[in-house]
């Protein structure tokens, strides 16, 4: 099997280098590019699928370069909205056998539990998400909680399921936790915690809790390989890590 | 919209009784036959799915009248080898438009938590299951853990996926668990538990956890339920709740 | 030896029918009065300890009926503040000889997880409390976690310990959940689940997490029994079945 | 307030080294002297406390220099067994006013989760242990595991508690775990794990879980600093870190 020629845009920041170093480890890739700010992009050409972690400003620059000149792209840089997804969807038609992912999140399990909670939420009376993080955090709830709380909310939309039950009437001003689209979203902050979620799902004289832990700040690597290696297979835009697991 | 007609065999059995309560208290269905050992089979023709929990003994022969007499069944009562189920098919065949659910297991969360293990077993490198119930329970590790295993062993020789790391060299007899299949499953049994299962997953920096706890013996009712609704449109056999839930 | 004679305050009522179960199946026990609001008190007066699960109305009636008779007494009815336990002790210095355990949460497992955080808050960063409870619940937090925050806050302050990490500079509003004392505590409110609680403490690249989870509201019968059983042996007015548990 | 000098003997250690950096780090501490094999151990004399985390055929001499010399030690080195601690006693009874701390554990999450297991046996009518582990570790249970599991049962023998209740009749090989001293302790191999374990005790309707995390391989320093501070007000020989946290 011949191994796939991998560049790396961002190669020099912290999450490149993590990239950079997966791709070197692995069986079935070749690392023959790592291109930072200031090197000449024209490096990136030599490999079959760039990884791009660098920055919202040169993203739509980068991935421009890479679909003209027939690279595929996995991308983790942050920033995309639906004017810059339709931007990208416009070069793809025009050039036809070129594919991107675009994800904001590749962690495997993170994806799963999202995926697992959107699945499940129509079967429960109840759901609710605790978010546990390092306390050097800025944001609460964190982003992939938020995410989740919209699918979960999304999901029981389209099943017709009523409100989850709730008597509190007597509460402390926060107790209840944050509510994202009728989803109770509640943020741990605590030393010694890395990146930690539960989806809680109740019901019925039942419950169903999915959990993720990410230990190492690494977890996103095996995600980056697999996004390589599938891309190649499908074509145009593809958004979300999720849409690549066969579930 | 029509109510649902519905009948239950071993009415008088400690499932059958909450399944009668969990069918009155149902705004859609109505409870048109509880029937039990010394009742007459005939009543339960009144109904247009009939709910099965009564004893290997006898279940063949509830089956049997219920397909012939256009009755929807929905069976919970245990001891169905392929045999069988060939059997059951054989008459499904010759009665078009009567449909069977046969499931092991109708806690939804249960089936959710089996079928999300399935489908993640692929992507992590070790997967290990912990059972947890009260200290009655006489066989260890539950047939659900079994179950579980059987389906990860499944999906990861499906994709090809290397035995799990294990550098133990020096242990305890039965420290490391049963083996099923390649996967090691643990049975803890503590007074104060129900019935509680935890799937692990872990890779790359990262765990992902599915756990489901029964906190309420009657937590097998809501599948119960589901199960009627969705069984009159689903032709011929259908093995396995999971199978009705739209993943 | 001898059994101890132990009589039922509010007897028909639903805590006080519990205990009385509980009582008969003991074997160094056994239940010689059942007393309820239209029952003549005196009844009382054959125990030897006492056990109380009434109203606020009546509770200060019947603990002196009780002192005054020297009869020891267990007291699980709530609405005891500082006067009235003074007033208690007053009626206790005049009776010599005579106990009372005045406790507000009898489950063992609940007040170890207090001690226990209280004993452990000192020792790391951060302490955050998620308490989880069944979805009819009228207040959040519940008052065994809003209990467990102020022995958390006390202990840290009595050692000294500086405020907890937070870097949070955008949150949604609830997301870091209610603060009690400086300590942040989660209230989940899901169907299915009955009562719960964790105590998470971090520091130092590790965790330590102390759960508590009831699941049967029978869960606080074995500390009013070990509260009948030691009480004839601690003079006068104990306040908390965690002075009972020789920690 | 003065700072305590501090030295580290096998300072060029993988534990070494991070003793050094959290030493270094503390403000109330000085690090006067890093030696390791090839270096005099005269220099060790400059600190008024020094760490040992050297090798089982060293630590001994380490010791007794120490001691004749009077400095306190706090020693994390293994093989200690009860003849190594006489050795030691007699050299600190000749040397009033020199104190030792051997510990096998620094952890203090790992300690307190000891302790409260301890304290908590008596209570319940179950307690089993489950330990998770990275798949790279070659003995199960881990040593904490057994020690936790000892410790637990000499609660119960000591509170003359009856064996726990367990109906299993049918079992897999190793499904129920192995037994330590009557406890159970089941063992779990997991890749993405660092160093976990929870005490699991139940009874009478309820459960209390005791769970520690190791999220980082320094986290045994705050135990060896708080070792530090507390062993110079300590007299004679302290076995174990449990003995200085004033539970």
């Amino acid at each position: 099997m011949p191994v796939i020629k991998v560049g790396v845009l961002g190669a020099r920041g912290r999450v490149g280098v993590e990239v950079c170093k997966a791709v070197q480890a692995a069986d079935d890739m070749e690392l023959v590019a790592q291109v930072d700010k200031d090197d000449p992009i024209e490096e990136i050409g030599k490999a079959e699928v760039v990884v791009d972690f660098t920055h919202p400003d040169v993203v739509m620059d980068n991935l421009r370069w890479c679909v003209e000149h027939g690279v595929h792209a996995v991308v983790g840089t942050t920033g995309f909205d639906e004017a810059r997804l339709d931007t990208v969807r416009g070069w793809l038609d025009a050039h036809p056998g070129v594919n991107v992912l675009i994800a904001p999140n590749f962690g495997i399990g993170a994806v799963l539990m999202m995926q697992f909670a959107r699945q499940a939420a129509r079967f429960f009376d109840s759901v609710e998400i605790v978010e546990l993080h390092h306390p050097n955090k800025a944001d609460a709830p964190s982003g992939t909680a938020r995410r989740t709380a919209e699918l979960v909310a999304e999901a029981r939309a389209a099943a017709g399921a009523p409100p989850m039950p709730d008597a509190t009437t007597s509460a402390l001003d926060g107790a209840r936790g944050a509510d994202v689209n009728g989803v109770r979203v509640h943020a741990v902050r605590l030393a010694g915690l890395i990146a930690h979620q539960q989806v809680l799902l109740g019901g019925g004289g039942e419950t169903l809790t999915i959990r993720h832990d990410t230990m190492d700040r690494s977890a996103f690597t095996p995600g980056v390989l697999l996004g390589v290696r599938r891309i190649r297979d499908v074509p145009g835009l593809t958004v979300g890590l999720e849409h690549l697991l066969d579930l």
